[in-house]
């Protein structure tokens, strides 16, 4: 186990008894979500947060893109912020003030490289489609040089990162304890649905079981 | 309807198929959405994406946070970004290339604006909890003169804005579709668990019902 890198960027500040500096639990939080937000900072100076695909590899995380999109081209070699939540319910508290949520998330800060090296960027997008649909690599065609060429990953280093969780039931205020008002938490459950075929697939082409068995995405304390 | 402003910023450039201008379906991404992705510069000029909660009234988008958290200290009068997303499934193509996921997403653009007129802060903290927390305004106790003032708002315009929506099944190189491949799509649902009350509950307080009868979140296709 590994302490988070507490630099000052990468430090709760707020809500600190809800962080955690363990190394395990960043990974946890990492594997539990399926995508990701990807900040950087755009050449006008300002900030774009965009959503994408990503993966870990022990200490390194992947992330996905066209090799179109500016976002992946602002992001290579400059500051990227990759944050992952997974909102796992609602904390109803006897007071709006003490209303909040549960959830878990990782944030990451660092310097983005874009991969160049062909086989270095085939097993990056290994990674990344292990990530998001586990089963599919070695099912599927695999990326043509074309394919290849098109697609932009980048790499992060896990070195600054924070970790925050929160779980169970609201924070009350003691004076709030003897109101007749409901309070707990509403959890949130993500499940796969049933699978939908593509309308052309060729007939009698069966679900393979990475897809049809798929586990649901993980739940808080699971982890 | 208006559509949205396409400045270069909110011009999508990637997956051009996949946007939308339409401000009606702006509003229903950010009435399906449960918390957002508020990204900043931080006086190092490194970009920070942190998850927190939001509400919609009408054009103009409030974010929610403690007054001692730096990122809306840093987002007051500075460029920000907030950005919506909702996972729909994953798109199982017969080429790992043409693996993708079903979502929806509203990136906004804008200076952020901490409100701090008392009532302004009041409604704006209402917007909030009605959208994270519907019906807990009224039930629960209301912010008191300290806890107001704990709270910060960011106050944010929806003028520049763009909204990527991809529903359906994989697009395919034509060559793949003979492929003895499955292709399709895994929905991913979301949806409440059952209540649970806080431990220090008072005996006999009902779940009130609305939490108890709480809707799931907005799929695809029904906002």
């Amino acid at each position: 186990m590994h302490p988070l890198s507490p630099t000052e960027r990468s430090t709760v500040r707020r809500g600190k008894t809800r962080s955690t500096s363990d190394r395990a639990a960043l990974h946890a939080v990492l594997d539990a979500g399926l995508i990701c937000h990807l900040g950087f900072v755009a050449e006008h100076g300002a900030p774009v947060v965009v959503p994408t695909g990503y993966g870990r590899d022990g200490d390194t995380l992947y992330v996905h893109g066209s090799t179109g999109a500016a976002s992946l081209r602002a992001a290579d070699g400059g500051e990227v912020c990759v944050t992952v939540t997974l909102l796992d319910g609602i904390v109803y508290s006897r007071a709006v003030f003490h209303c909040s949520v549960n959830y878990r998330s990782a944030v990451l800060h660092g310097r983005g490289a874009t991969l160049t090296d062909r086989d270095e960027k085939l097993a990056a997008l290994r990674v990344i489609t292990d990530h998001l649909a586990p089963g599919t690599w070695g099912y599927a065609r695999e990326p043509s040089r074309r394919e290849l060429a098109a697609t932009a990953v980048l790499a992060l280093d896990l070195t600054e990162a924070a970790v925050k969780i929160r779980t169970g039931p609201p924070g009350e205020e003691p004076a709030d304890l003897t109101r007749p008002t409901w309070a707990g938490v509403l959890p949130l459950h993500r499940s796969w649905g049933s699978p939908v075929p593509c309308p052309e697939l060729r007939p009698g082409t069966a679900v393979p079981s990475h897809v049809e068995t798929r586990p649901d995405p993980v739940g808080p304390g699971r982890g």
